[in-house]
């Protein structure tokens, strides 16, 4: 495309167009202030200048109005690269990393044209990254490097520098909107006749076209444009850009008979592409702007042309438009950033129409078709490379989410806790679910709810629900049930490995040379060999500071080979997502392969793994790979820890788990939004979903927004590790505390049902818990999951107790009957306090001795009157001691049945001493669990058959 | 929107725009074909006709053209109705079950032009379907219902009958283009303005208009038209389909203060909505026609208008755009259809470098930027509500395509199979995916790889390269290796809730009463005790016809309830996906809870569950339930077998397996389709990839394509139960096998290495392998691949003796170093000899004794002069001919290290006894699998520590 522009010579042009038309005025660049009344300025043909035009010369210009043509040119471009670097500069200083890309896809070697545009660029700061395809190359050549370059995130506008024959609508749409900086695409030339410029992207060339006209003060409200060549972006630009400038534009081909009529017409004549002919200058008429974007095919006759500018490299049309396509390309990256900033919700809720009776959870959960979770995703801001779908209604989001919004001020964050459960349950699922229905679907607010993903071993058994249940729940139930995005599988996978890797470690140990170990451990390959970086670090550890293998003594060799694990202190066990009872203990190594290695062992279950803890508790890939790393499985005979680090298996572990790490995206009934991630029990573990998840939500939300994370068990179990343990860890601080009550449950902890007296004398168990979040420093709202059975008197008593004993707040909830609705008290309500302020404080300092801090959460939490430790368990804590693991926090592993080590006693038991059995710790999660009375911990039993009826077939 | 048309009445018009402008041709309807010489015809002012028009007025009218202006609208609605008609019962004559649909959102009630709309839908035979909002709805309602509708499979046209307030451009835009008939998104604009009408939509009131001037002969040619009124979709389209006429189109705003010159120039004025002030008829100049789509503004003088049609709720351009609409809406119905059919792949290859010296396995893998897994299944003809991505690399393909392609013939069907493997490795894998390379992105042949899902355990120790190596791998490689799509993990989780339920059960019947255990298994819910189906089905097998169950017998309970499975003959095992020695054999059932029920078991790993062979052999959800539900578990103490459907596992396992049954979608380092689906053993199972992957890529591929699949260990094995197990149960025919060779492994049957007399004593065995695919008749490729130390005589060699053996082809590969190009000899060998017909043959009918059959098997493949069974085996194979079990194929349990049953044993043994020691059954899968020798089937065993740096770490 070559580019040239001329303003024809009224006074010297032939007789057959001398005469002009009544009603058509000229313009005059002596009063060009005065447009209406002026007469078209005769502009001479002129040489092209150079447009090293520096910002002086510009500012120069435009105080000097009347210069030279020149150096209007120079002035119009000039003007695009000034505003495009401050742009630029502007962006740079916030976003030092970023670096806006052109990409040019071209055929062939460099021509003048493209010269301009790099010059262009680079004047205005712009990388420029070149495609140079051969002279032969085809379409779909063209079009895969164009889906190259849409994904690539560091290109922001796309400009193919192709001739005329490549430029297929296919080739054109094939470039990403957003990137077609030329406005080539049907998208973008929609846009630009439908007058929206704010998404797209105009073709430069006509921008360019306009520029000039203006910069001439050519007049062109109710003249008469025709342009002239083949239909394409250009041309319907250029047509509804004049037209908006209230010229009325006819288009004509260079075939059409009527060519010449029009062109006679004309006050503004644009030449799209070269013609088939030359053109005499006879048929342009005095006074007409004429603008030759193919080649100069006007018969030439320079004592004709009062000003003429041809485009050389330097100057015209083409730095015009090379400075406007670079203007897009700086207004791309301007698109990108603000994309790349916190953006307002704007979510869809689900519409719900409750029925009543209330069906089956499974049926209103399939009455509900949940949205594309995609689509879930841009309601809330989440950018579609954040995302990693996992089909069409489950999706994991990257982490560098948190990184992208860092600056963004967290939202509420609200924790759901309950009361001592009862073998009913007292629905803290339903409560968070419900709650931030309400929240996001009715009060217009922005809410996430944070939930633990259920082991799969329970689905088939007794308990369902962790999706919620009536009309609060996380869809699609079986989605959410069973497999999800795979991460207690690859928690299984990982664990297990490190099983495995345990019994052969003992094996070969036992069985191998310290020869044949280091052979096999530092292998020789290629001839070469050479320690890994975990085993320069196990060596740095044993005090061995040497790096070539052959350099090792003995004795250093038989160090380094040998964990010498002692078989009866491994304390990693593998584990299972099925509630397999028969494999609470089990002997393992009974094969004549084992060599009569054999030793009883037992397996947990999956979500009992510290990897699950692990997942709970890191803050991202570095964090989980050093936790990991960190892991004892075990002591050597001679008593020291292992580590998986020692194992050297922490690369495979972090391997196993870099998807798990993820948090997965879901939705309410009510199409709201939920994290499901990680779901460590809360006995031996902290019982608490993920402080990713939670942290994303929190910026996710907004500064305006609410975070609804749930606690396992009763809250001076699951609350209390929340506090202790999930909010030291992650920094994180709440601001209310949701505790939930059920008057049936009461009723159960004043000792039996159907009584107004045993209900106020079960509240004394709320009132307890109420006191223990008060403790930490946290205000309280008591949600009542009020049932139909329920009269008016007992959820009033409940809830003036709740408010008696120190709760900012207590209302009935009736989300699981009515869906969010049934929860918009609760939702002012925790709006209210949310808006009051909190005072966290932790119960402990992890400084304190660990007998102090287990005794500390017996007593304040439990009302104990004091603890009594085993010698078992005295025999730990010093070991953890001289082990340096005593400043952890404390995860206690006792009973959620009862506020005491005994499950039968409920209400608030007194004037008991809590004995500690035994006390274990999960070095790599970070805490130390003792082990309270007689709880045990093991696989759990399935107690039912499961019956296929009861859950969705695959259709 | 009010729809009118008027035509003013010339002669009869004011003074003031009485002359004519010099220039302008008159129509005149007397002489209409002749359009450029006529006057324009008096239109004279008309009462609304109905157009209860049938198909024969239609007719009538065509063959009298003058008959009347009512009719002449009759005739532009009647041809529309007609040809959508038409077109309907075409397309409903090809897909029954389709019911085309257009979707209207309105606000409030039904008006006239709704009716309109309506009626039209009702004479084509379109549906509808009417989405009512509220008068106050809000803009984000409406969007919520056009998101609603895009997703709806059923809808194929969406039409926002709403007031112009609604009509937003986010609004506008909300409406996925393939449904927005009404062509107000800006893609369809762009797509209307560039002239490209194959995709998108014009605006029908626009196709009316233009309908409408064409019906009434009015002269476009040159002439002017003004469309008058805010800017909008059907401004622009107007604009561009008059230009496309050979109109000067200018448009105006009604403020503008051009319009009445604008009005006084034109030939043809459009209003294009509601005006807000009179029009004084004078503006009008004679013989102008007025197309008015506002409401009738203008100062009404009936007598000055000929003709004039108001667009009642039955006559004008509101008929005639409803029809366009409706043909809209069926020729949207048919670019769904044909979406539906084959599409021809447009396959991007990805761009390969090869590097030598060929780098690591991982480096070449990461080094390659994989293509988005949609655009990939895009490219080969994949819907996109047919994939189901997990992430950006891998996706699951719905089953429904097998359905959607059922007409499609079936590509050519490869099998890479390969000599007896030594140690070394022959390169299976990497053959098959060069092959594949070779044949997409070489020959540009459509081709698909279906591979293994290998295990994850090995993954961990020695071997890699189920993903191939070099340079011809699937990438990612770490996602191919690892987790993948999970269905390892579901098989896993499957197969132990089976393992759980068994020990369980004994455990229960052991220590409950029959009247415990009918309670447990047919609970009391709400006072109501049901059988549930799966218990129905095992009343039957009982004899026991009775369904409510009080009305058993205690002697009927006790037999219902008790499956009095023998805890010796529990045949079912566990199964963990990793190579965990110690768990070869255990003893579980240790715990006290357990009261002393403890059994000696043992770990599989997972790809040998029975749950991977019968994914590997399904053809799809119901037959996978079946199978799954026949597994045999175990036997009774009187010797019944006990199946999953005894245990009442059967929907939940096929619940856990939903998703595993759909082959995953991945690509190679040239960016060809690979599916990965089902890893079964090679030795108690069938150690081939899944019958469902290879359909559904048969279809892709199309006829004139290649399904490359690959069987496990050496031909004797994995090619001899591809061909009687896996053809025959899926009913597919293999076209060509290629069997792979190394010169290093051929040198290692002959002896040792480094002898030309080596490598041709080692032919042998290569030989033998290619007697037994001709056996079955099915021709072979011989693919040497070729290594750098082979000699050009060795190769030349090894193909000189393929040939003479029998191969109808042998030729050297160098995928490994060249990738595709590597492999390009081969491709075009593979395509020669598939063109050539095959003549396939099964080894022995399934009636046959199982003796015969294994008989058969020993003698003709494996070159045994006789087979010798153990007492076991003989008991065995009595006791499956005694349930029942004798009409299933044969999978030989057998080492592949060796021809015969002695691992030593290179080249082709002879003079040997095949002994059998054992026969055991996958009734589920369907096949008996006779142990052969000393065979040891167990978890392998973990040989190598593994080391993080090997693999990639999570960034």
């Amino acid at each position: 495309m070559r580019l040239s522009v001329a303003f024809r010579h009224a006074h010297r042009s032939h007789a057959s167009i001398r005469q002009s038309r009544a009603g058509v005025k000229v313009l005059n660049r002596e009063n060009r202030f005065i447009p209406d009344n002026s007469a078209v300025s005769y502009l001479r043909v002129r040489e092209a200048s150079s447009t090293s035009g520096t910002t002086e010369t510009v500012a120069n210009f435009k105080s000097h109005p009347r210069k030279n043509d020149g150096l209007l040119y120079e002035s119009a471009v000039g003007d695009i690269v000034q505003r495009s670097r401050e742009e630029l500069k502007a962006i740079r200083e916030t976003n030092p990393g970023l670096k806006p890309t052109l990409a040019i896809i071209q055929a062939g070697e460099d021509d003048s044209l493209l010269e301009v545009n790099k010059k262009m660029a680079r004047k205005i700061g712009l990388n420029v990254m070149q495609i140079c395809l051969p002279h032969q190359c085809t379409e779909e050549e063209v079009i895969e490097e164009i889906l190259r370059l849409n994904e690539d995130s560091r290109v922001h506008g796309i400009f193919l520098h192709l001739s005329q024959s490549f430029l297929s609508r296919s080739v054109c749409n094939a470039i990403k909107p957003q990137k077609d900086v030329d406005g080539v695409s049907d998208l973008n030339v929609g846009r630009v006749v439908l007058g929206d410029q704010r998404d797209g992207f105009a073709s430069p060339v006509a921008g360019a076209v306009l520029e000039l006209l203006a910069r001439h003060d050519v007049p062109l409200v109710g003249k008469m444009a025709v342009l002239v060549g083949v239909k394409g972006p250009l041309k319907v630009a250029l047509q509804f850009l004049l037209q908006n400038n209230g010229m009325m534009v006819q288009t004509c081909q260079w075939s059409s008979k009527y060519l010449q009529k029009q062109i006679m017409n004309s006050d503004v004549v644009v030449f799209l592409e070269m013609g088939h002919k030359g053109l005499p200058p006879t048929w342009l008429r005095p006074g007409v702007a004429v603008i030759n974007l193919g080649s100069a095919l006007i018969e030439d006759h320079p004592d004709s042309w009062e000003h003429r500018i041809e485009a050389k490299s330097d100057a015209g049309v083409g730095p015009l438009s090379a400075a406007l396509r670079m203007q897009h390309v700086v207004r791309s990256s301007k698109r990108w950033i603000q994309e790349q900033e916190y953006q307002p919700w704007r979510l869809r809720p689900l519409k719900l129409q409750p029925l009543s009776p209330v069906p089956s959870d499974i049926d209103i959960s399939r009455a509900q078709t949940p949205k594309p979770i995609s689509q879930l995703a841009q309601e809330i801001g989440l950018l579609p490379e954040e995302l990693e779908a996992y089909g069409n209604t489950k999706a994991k989001v990257h982490l560098s989410l948190l990184n992208r919004l860092q600056h963004q001020p967290d939202g509420k964050y609200v924790l759901v806790a309950g009361i001592t459960p009862t073998p009913l349950g007292e629905g803290k699922s339903t409560v968070t679910i419900g709650l931030v229905q309400a929240l996001s679907a009715h009060l217009k607010l922005n809410s996430f709810a944070c939930l633990r993903q259920p082991s799969q071993g329970p689905t088939f058994g007794v308990k369902g629900g962790a999706a919620g249940g009536g009309y609060a729940q996380v869809i699609p139930m079986e989605e959410f049930n069973l497999h999800l995005t795979g991460d207690i599988h690859a928690i299984t996978a990982a664990n297990n490995l490190v099983a495995a890797a345990i019994d052969a470690r003992i094996f070969h140990e036992a069985t191998q040379s310290d020869k044949a170990l280091y052979s096999r451990l530092v292998p020789s390959i290629n001839s070469v060999r050479r320690f890994s970086p975990i085993q320069l670090v196990r060596l740095q550890r044993l005090g061995i500071n040497k790096s070539d293998p052959s350099d090792l003594t003995p004795q250093e060799v038989s160090a380094f080979v040998r964990l010498d694990l002692d078989p009866e202190k491994v304390t990693w066990q593998r584990v299972v997502d099925t509630n397999d009872r028969f494999l609470r203990k089990i002997t393992v190594g009974q094969a004549n392969t084992e060599k009569g290695h054999a030793r009883q062992t037992q397996f947990d279950i999956a979500v009992a793994s510290e990897i699950m803890a692990i997942l709970a508790l890191t803050d991202g890939l570095a964090d989980m790979r050093a936790r990991l790393g960190r892991m004892v499985v075990g002591s050597s005979r001679n008593n020291q820890p292992i580590t998986a680090d020692d194992l050297g298996v922490t690369g495979a572990l972090a391997v196993l788990m870099k998807d798990a790490i993820k948090p997965t995206l879901m939705q309410t009934l009510e199409g709201t939004p939920v994290f499901v991630h990680a779901g460590p029990f809360a006995n031996i573990a902290h019982g608490n979903s993920s402080v990713l998840a939670d942290k994303l939500a929190l910026k996710l939300v907004g500064e305006e927004g609410y975070v609804v994370t749930e606690a396992g068990f009763g809250a001076d179990i699951g609350m209390e590790k929340f506090f202790n343990i999930k909010c030291r860890t992650s920094g994180l601080r709440p601001d209310v505390v949701v505790l939930v009550a059920t008057v049936r449950a009461l009723k159960m902890h004043g000792g039996g049902p159907n009584n107004m007296q045993l209900v106020a004398d079960g509240c004394s168990n709320l009132k307890k818990q109420i006191q223990i979040a008060r403790l930490f420093g946290v205000p309280v709202v008591v949600a009542l999951n009020v049932f139909k059975t329920d009269t008016q008197a007992e959820i009033d008593l409940v809830c003036h107790i709740a408010e008696a004993s120190g709760a900012s707040a207590a209302v009935p909830c009736h989300h699981w009957s009515r869906g969010g609705r049934g929860s918009v008290e609760l939702a002012h309500a925790v709006k209210e306090v949310a808006s009051q302020g909190s005072h966290f404080q932790f119960l402990y300092n992890l400084q304190d001795p660990i007998v102090e801090k287990i005794r500390m959460i017996a007593q304040k939490v439990y009302g104990a009157d004091d603890i009594e430790l085993s010698p078992d368990a005295q025999a730990k804590i010093d070991y953890y001691n001289q082990q340096g693991f005593s400043a952890l926090p404390i995860c206690m592993a006792k009973t959620h049945l009862s506020l005491s080590h005994m499950p039968e006693k409920k209400g608030v038991p007194t004037g008991f001493i809590l004995p500690i059995r035994d006390v274990r710790a999960s070095i790599g999660a970070g805490f130390i669990f003792p082990l309270v009375g007689t709880l045990k911990v093991g696989l759990p039993i399935l107690a039912n058959q499961w019956y296929p009826e009861e859950f969705e077939e695959p259709v």
